[in-house]
């Protein structure tokens, strides 16, 4: 099969692989009908996080199942399924809790390189999700938003503990802070503050729910959101980014007692203790446990209430991943798709 | 009126002050039944926290109120009052939805000296609760606790989200650690580790309901709380030290989605942002907004469901606070109260 594999930063090439195999008797093997670069995909694309030799890439997965192993239940060659970038048992008390992508047996699905026409899922009965029949083609995209950048932005705002009636602040305007947009919107959130400094992404925010655009970054944006809330800060923050600045502008922008919900994958982020105590602020983050939210996420998606597939702005065939890369990297496209 | 200065590391004194004044209509006067020393005193006491000159010590308070300012509606001459260590105005949006502590307006009330004859308390009809009567001499110790010590244990407690049937672990064994002990019992933990490695603390743990005793710190610390929870780490724990190795011991003794509510005062801690992204914890914690737990607390003491002025293992008069100060550095007494 066709994958796409990096070498080095800056090189991401589409190259022959070995087609997947089932190996442990839960496993399944998918043919992919779309996969997608991630924000994260950009780290070691960057050269911020080390590539420890030639590695397969992508990890955002929708397809068909091929062949199951012996100890799959749940899905049946033919389902249509979604699963996260996670696997997960189901069954262990952290998936139980809802925090999949803690998974007491779970593996790092992208481990096999989602970025190709064949993917194979461990645990697969705890990790993919199939849709109510075969999708209408042009919900694919949503549907492959749903897989990581949908659920971890949802996460965010869940993190964050965004309701009906908060002010919700998000910080990063990239893919997943777009989506955190939607997913307050849908939490019911009165106000939703964007900080972005980017014209294309400003509108999508707008159309994903933002009601406010707040341009300034760092201590200006933090002093912006305060402005705008009675001199408290929001109750809720979104960060989606993962750096220093990012970090302490989400802490700095939320009131005594209100929630930061953090999903950036953070690089090179030192919290400071004594700030963190006086902020007073609950702060919850990390690998989004997006399969607890993808049966709801799924049913939005098939009922048309949202449609988060508007943040793929390129859609390219496989062929061309490395351009998909390029586009993200500088910031010409917001997430690219991938078509094997 | 008498009242403790310290003047510089180890130099606590108790000398003549000016009696304190009604300067702002919202304050009260109160004759202190009770004071006492605090933890947190101790970090300027051990040169930890630097000591901008003379300063008035204690932020820990029980008595009667003297007089009051015209604005104050809620409290009159004669009531016996408990307060927190912040002044809050009961009224702005911090202060509502239960974190008095970073109230809009608050102030810090020890900025007085509590471990003195009288005390002036800002904003008192939003900072101090009156007990129903004259209490009985016999539960002093225990209101006097409500005021910091237990009322930041039990913070603590409920910012870990302790609830029924959940295993809890504490890490600190000061009388805030003790208390969270205590906390976490009456909100229904099923079993709660106290990490802890002096006997008498040990004793006071179990007595205060504790089910296990860890005496292994830091990473062995870790090991065996995970061993005793099928490895998966405690669903909350409570951190009651404030510095880098109790917090990383705190956050890695709780499993991946549970919760650690720190409220010893951070110093030099540094939180590594990538540890804390793939550890998924929820994190809260601060200055307890002791006020909100005041009318719980008081009438669980009044009730004697709770006897938290256990942890009083030394009473002295007032004259002698700089004995106090010594007992609780050379770890000999838990907590001194002081009698004016």
């Amino acid at each position: 099969m066709r994958g796409a594999v990096i070498y080095a930063p800056g090189d991401v090439r589409v190259e022959e692989r070995d087609d997947p195999e089932i190996i442990h008797p839960a496993d399944a093997i998918i043919r992919l009908s779309a996969s997608c670069v991630c924000g994260s995909d950009l780290w070691p694309y960057r050269g911020v996080e080390a590539i420890d030799g030639p590695t397969p890439m992508g990890h955002e997965y929708v397809g068909v199942v091929q062949e199951t192993g012996r100890e799959v239940r749940n899905i049946k060659p033919g389902d249509f399924v979604i699963g996260s970038f996670m696997a997960s048992d189901g069954t262990c008390e952290i998936c139980q809790a809802g925090y999949q992508s803690r998974c007491a047996h779970g593996e790092f699905v992208g481990a096999g390189g989602a970025q190709a026409e064949y993917l194979c899922v461990p645990l697969a009965d705890g990790t993919l999700v199939a849709t109510h029949g075969q999708p209408d083609p042009g919900l694919i995209p949503s549907l492959l938003a749903a897989s990581d950048v949908l659920g971890t932005g949802w996460f965010g705002a869940v993190a964050a503990d965004v309701r009906p009636g908060k002010t919700v602040a998000v910080v990063g305007d990239g893919a997943v802070g777009l989506l955190a947009i939607l997913a307050a919107r849908q939490l019911g959130a009165e106000r939703i503050i964007a900080m972005s400094r980017h014209e294309s992404r400003q509108k999508l925010a707008l159309e994903f729910g933002a009601t406010d655009i707040v341009t300034e970054r760092g201590d200006a944006g933090v002093a912006q959101v305060k402005e705008m809330t009675g001199g408290y800060g929001a109750h809720s923050v979104i960060e989606a980014v993962g750096t220093q600045e990012s970090m302490m502008q989400a802490i700095r922008s939320a009131r005594p007692g209100g929630h930061v919900g953090y999903v950036g994958v953070a690089h090179g982020v030192r919290l400071p203790g004594d700030e963190l105590f006086f902020a007073e602020v609950n702060l919850l983050g990390g690998p989004a446990p997006v399969r607890r939210f993808l049966p709801d996420l799924i049913h939005l998606i098939e009922n048309r209430d949202i449609d988060p597939g508007q943040v793929f702005d390129l859609t390219l065939p496989l062929d061309q991943a490395a351009e998909g890369y390029r586009a993200m990297d500088e910031r010409r496209a917001v997430k690219a798709l991938l078509i094997p």
